[in-house]
């Protein structure tokens, strides 16, 4: 059976109990249907084959109970939606935004209390959220649980991280969700705050694939004035609920209505490519609210930033302090002095970056964490040893911006009541642009990075910023969920297990990248920090163990797989001094993009993505792999068809390996057009990346 | 026996157990020992008569365990301070800082924690505190209990309000130690948010009289970066625990060594007036952190403020709340328009006020109240029809200044994030003060407004607006305990039971600000708002029943009682001007003085109070009795000697009576000097205000 719906039109389906719902391409099906105690259910399917299994919905109140059964339908709406929109910055230049909306007006009969349940299908998945109506019967309210269910219909292999209500920075568990404990974990994994919420409960987005070859994803889109939603599991018959992240005295969230929950998003295909290129979180958010978008400009940068992480210099003025936050007794310099930071300014200017960050500009990082300390810092006083006029001033005639840094330690109440102040500090030095920091244990106390006042808090500091004119990255944040497409300015976030891990604690293994663009960055882009190309931390130090668990080719490849609009070459000016040729990749490779073509992808294996950068021919090319190593062919395809382009490839040298010969790389260059193949050979924990540039004829 | 001691001379007494410190008269004597189990142990007499007996000390760590008990002393040094400091504002031109103090420095033999605690014996009282000095064993700590007991030894008279976490707002109940209740009491009070700490838990300042004729205050001094503390009363054996308030995960209060705790305090004498005229909470505060204090002056106001008690109009533009916060069906007109507000600065001028308070100026209050809603106003956006740039510019014209007005509904996030923007507006228009409010449940959520992180913003606002030489009037704040000496700026809060409940609740019985000089008033200025002339609401509407519970001519002695160098002219513009000989007094009225002699004083009874204006030849007396009607007789010693001063005696006129004909009264001139004596007769609910300018010889 087929639904056949207009543009913009209305249908009433009245008295109705079993409603359904078909994506465009009728792939997907949404099933909707009020049991016999009246409880809202929902099944989704695809191509026929169940995805979620008959599953509950509901919500409950503080107050006024809970809205979980008693239901009656008042009414059924359909439409369809297809238009098109271009983003500020972004993966292509236009994204489409095409879906069938099912919307089921319900009224609980013995509160009188109405609620909308409303389906989204779209081609890649779907998206269904509550919303409260205005009405007489429901005012203000607080929400004391939401019980969604996701009955999932095998024992998926999944792709999980614990439900931590204060960390995403996880290193990925690859099991059945049978297999699913968080007791099982170990965790000395150098997250520094943890708060786990229950012992099955695991974070979304959850990546999942059926035996039968179907991919799954669980996540959520538009995430504002409400928790985020982890889920609890249940390893015995694979349903999984909703588990809100609470506030300081139990409470999930205060609302008033008219009012919405965010969209919850099961994303299915049978091709794992369909996954990563979904547009449907982005889709499901509201548009931009900034008006003049001009000053939104991408960025890659440099920075005082891994000197610290590699213990040569130190955040703090009096050099106590190392990268694990650990107190030392080795004192290591000030990385943030005028001197320095002057160099990094050259070094960018010289090579074309965009931007340089410093860390440890500002007083405060002598006591700075771990002890709940409200008043860390101020946000505006630099060390001594850091003449801000000077060196704003000095980057500003080298052609390069300053990226402000703004660690709160958790300290939100201590940020939110200087933020004016560190905003105007910004202005009047002329940053366009701020990373914001979140370690530790949030301050209001009993808060969550997760909770609704924090969510609240870091959809605020972009709109704050936005008054500004800067541009947001934040890190230790709840991870997006497509609001930067309201808030263009929130360029970046972390939220997830960086680059930065590789340097002081186990790390990161070699299929984290292969996973995170079916995780974390279905939400929005990420600052990983790629491109080390001094893979082992024992050239800092001899008794050093950790590594980056990557060849230097993967981290070049890293650039495309993962999608920021803001992208660091993190490594020393003088590391990539050593290596010039590959680093001219990193000076090359685009940051925001007319096109993405996700070629190959397996999560937890492999992907490989092309984009097109915006306003110009070039694309660019990267390809990961796992632990493993791959061979693969890639067609040219996606090139403009009769054109030349000097294909400059990076990739694993021979016998490269990510243990033992990471830094082992070349470079071969070709002339290609859209039907040539490359073949592409990565070494274990590999990559190649490689950059398409016509040739001009001249 | 009695100590000698010389000024800042140490003395060391070691291994000694048992310590004693006397006050400079010897009056009081506080004596210290450490138990068998070594717990801490004081003692309180008064001219050798018993005020506390032994009562234990400890405080209870979150991490560390309890400092209760297994002490050693380590040493004691005494020593004496004499020294004398001018307020910048103040009821004296001087204040005498002159105690004896007993620090006993003790180490906790197993956990190798020290503490010092701090005795300062002043002729007023006692002070005394925990130290926790900077020590290995000791860094970041969080308190989960303090037990400072105050063990008193009979079941004295007390003047007593509930315990209440939010609210000091509360008539006063006089009763026995042993008959505190507060399960008892009647909760239909006008208070909107109430959290009473326990059936048997009261707040300080805590007023008793023993049978022997003792006054015996317990207080404290200098909370800064504390919670309040509230004392639960056993009424078996009147022994009193102090009473933290938590926050919102229950812990008390987040410290760093070297840290202090606040100064509890006892004040004794046999003469209730020493207890009014008391210095010592002042002078355990710090000294002012504000270095140029020339802009910080005391204002005598009036405002759009009383109209919408009486619901004559609204603080919301479209004119549907009434003053109890109801939202009520007879829209009335909105009384912060442009127009209305400049007949209140016309009134000013005309009559020599310094300022004007506006209250419903800016957008939000149409649904501002009980939601727990945390976005409710911006503090910058007036309502359309108050043109904020006229009327500050016609102010200025008339040599009127503006008085600012704040109100967070409690949504003190939201507030701090905006208090920048908030005191730039003010700046832009030229306000030199700000009304700040918290009516409601405090956000961050599950905070109370006693508790640490409430105590810090209420302490912050200040210290913030001392950057813009702005001045703060607190109103829903925690009581003040002489903070306004370190930060002079903060010239008054509200914190007990202001005049306004008297237009739309119960309100204030007559003893009411009888007491409140031997309460709140112990702390710091409070903005109660007397001078209502029109005493009963019927005037408004017949079917009003409520009235002010005093007559006219009490309402002009507030204005001497109740010491606040911010001091408000409460009534409308139109009710002074039918009564303008009345009104005289309060034009005259000083409002900061260079003496203050207290000439009686009993609580819940009588006081009377006369003070010389600062720089000025003038005194001022005010005289206020209960619900009894009272004659007294004043010798005016306090005068010049030799001098004449026309005495113009404002007093109830024959028959009046607070409930029958409370608006009747006299006024009488006559020329007085320093031999005079003046007979006053005071109605049931009365009182009798005096100016007292010197004759001039022309």
């Amino acid at each position: 059976m087929k639904f056949y719906f207009t543009a913009l039109a209305f249908f009433c389906l009245l008295f109705a109990n079993a409603q359904s719902v078909a994506s465009p391409s009728g792939k997907i099906n949404v099933d909707f249907t009020l049991n016999i105690e009246g409880t809202p259910i929902y099944t989704v399917s695809y191509k026929n084959k169940p995805v979620i299994t008959q599953s509950k919905l509901g919500i409950e109140l503080k107050e006024q109970g809970a809205l979980t059964s008693g239901f009656k339908i008042l009414s059924t709406t359909t439409r369809m939606v297809n238009k098109s929109w271009k983003p500020v910055l972004g993966q292509t230049a236009t994204i489409t935004n095409h879906f069938n909306e099912l919307l089921v007006a319900l009224q609980q009969q013995e509160s009188g209390i109405k609620i909308n349940l409303v389906f989204r299908v779209f081609d890649e998945g779907v998206g269904f959220r509550y919303e409260f109506p205005k009405q007489d019967k429901l005012d203000y309210f607080v929400i004391s649980a939401e019980n969604t269910e996701f009955n999932l219909a095998g024992d998926h292999k999944t792709f999980w991280i614990p439900g931590d209500f204060d960390s995403q920075e996880y290193v990925y568990n690859e099991t059945r969700l049978s297999e699913i404990d968080n007791d099982k974990l170990n965790l000395n994994n150098g997250i520094s705050v943890k708060s786990i919420g229950g012992r099955y409960v695991v974070q979304s987005p959850l990546m999942m694939k059926s035996n039968e070859g179907l991919y799954i994803n669980i996540f959520e889109a538009a995430v504002v004035n409400y928790p985020v939603m982890h889920l609890d599991v249940n390893t015995k018959n694979f349903n999984l609920t909703s588990r809100l992240v609470p506030n300081a005295i139990g409470d999930m969230a205060y609302l008033q209505a008219p009012c919405t929950t965010p969209w919850r998003t099961v994303m299915v295909s049978d091709d794992a490519r369909d996954i990563v290129a979904q547009k449907m979180v982005l889709n499901l958010n509201e548009p931009s609210k900034i008006e003049d978008t001009s000053w939104i400009k991408p960025m890659k940068y440099v920075g005082v930033w891994w000197e610290m992480h590699v213990s040569k210099s130190t955040w703090d003025y009096s050099g106590t302090q190392d990268a694990a936050q650990k107190v030392t007794d080795k004192p290591r310099p000030h990385g943030a002095t005028t001197e320095n930071v002057k160099r990094y300014i050259d070094f960018a200017s010289k090579h074309g970056f965009d931007g340089v960050l410093v860390e440890g500009w500002n007083v405060g990082w002598e006591d700075w964490f771990g002890h709940w300390k409200e008043d860390v810092f101020d946000f505006v006083t630099p060390y001594p040893d850091f003449d801000i006029k000077e060196i704003s001033d000095y980057a500003k005639r080298q052609g390069v911006k300053m990226i402000m840094h703004n660690e709160t330690s958790g300290s939100v109440a201590n940020y939110e009541r200087r933020l004016d102040r560190a905003m105007e500090t910004m202005v009047q030095y002329g940053y366009p642009a701020v990373k914001t920091g979140y370690v530790g244990k949030i301050i209001p106390r009993g808060e969550f990075h997760d909770g609704q006042a924090m969510v609240n808090h870091f959809n605020y500091v972009p709109q704050r910023a936005a008054e500004y004119k800067i541009m947001v990255n934040s890190h230790e944040s709840s991870r997006p969920t497509g609001v930067q497409r309201t808030w263009p300015n929130y360029i970046a976030a972390e939220a997830a297990r960086g680059n930065e891990f590789n340097g002081w604690s186990s790390g990161n293994p070699p299929a984290h990248e292969t996973i995170l663009p079916f995780t974390r960055l279905l939400g929005g882009p990420m600052d990983y920090t790629p491109g080390i190309f001094e893979i082992k931390m024992n050239v800092y130090d001899p008794e050093k163990t950790e590594q980056v668990h990557t060849t230097l080719a993967k981290q070049l490849a890293l650039y495309v797989t993962i999608y920021s609009p803001l992208q660091m070459a993190a490594d020393l000016p003088e590391n990539y001094e050593k290596y010039p040729d590959a680093f001219q990749f990193i000076k090359d490779v685009g940051i925001d993009w007319d096109d993405t073509k996700v070629l190959e992808a397996e999560p937890g294996d492999y992907i490989t993505i092309a984009r097109k950068e915006k306003g110009s021919p070039n694309w660019f090319l990267g390809a990961i792999t796992d632990e493993n190593a791959r061979n693969t062919t890639i067609r040219l395809d996606f090139l403009e068809p009769g054109k030349k382009y000097k294909a400059i490839i990076y990739k694993d040298g021979k016998g490269a390996d990510w243990q033992k010969d990471p830094i082992n790389y070349a470079i071969e260059t070709k002339t290609v057009t859209a039907s040539s193949k490359i073949k592409l050979k990565m070494a274990p924990g590999g990559g190649a990346a490689i950059s398409f540039m016509p040739v001009t004829n001249n």
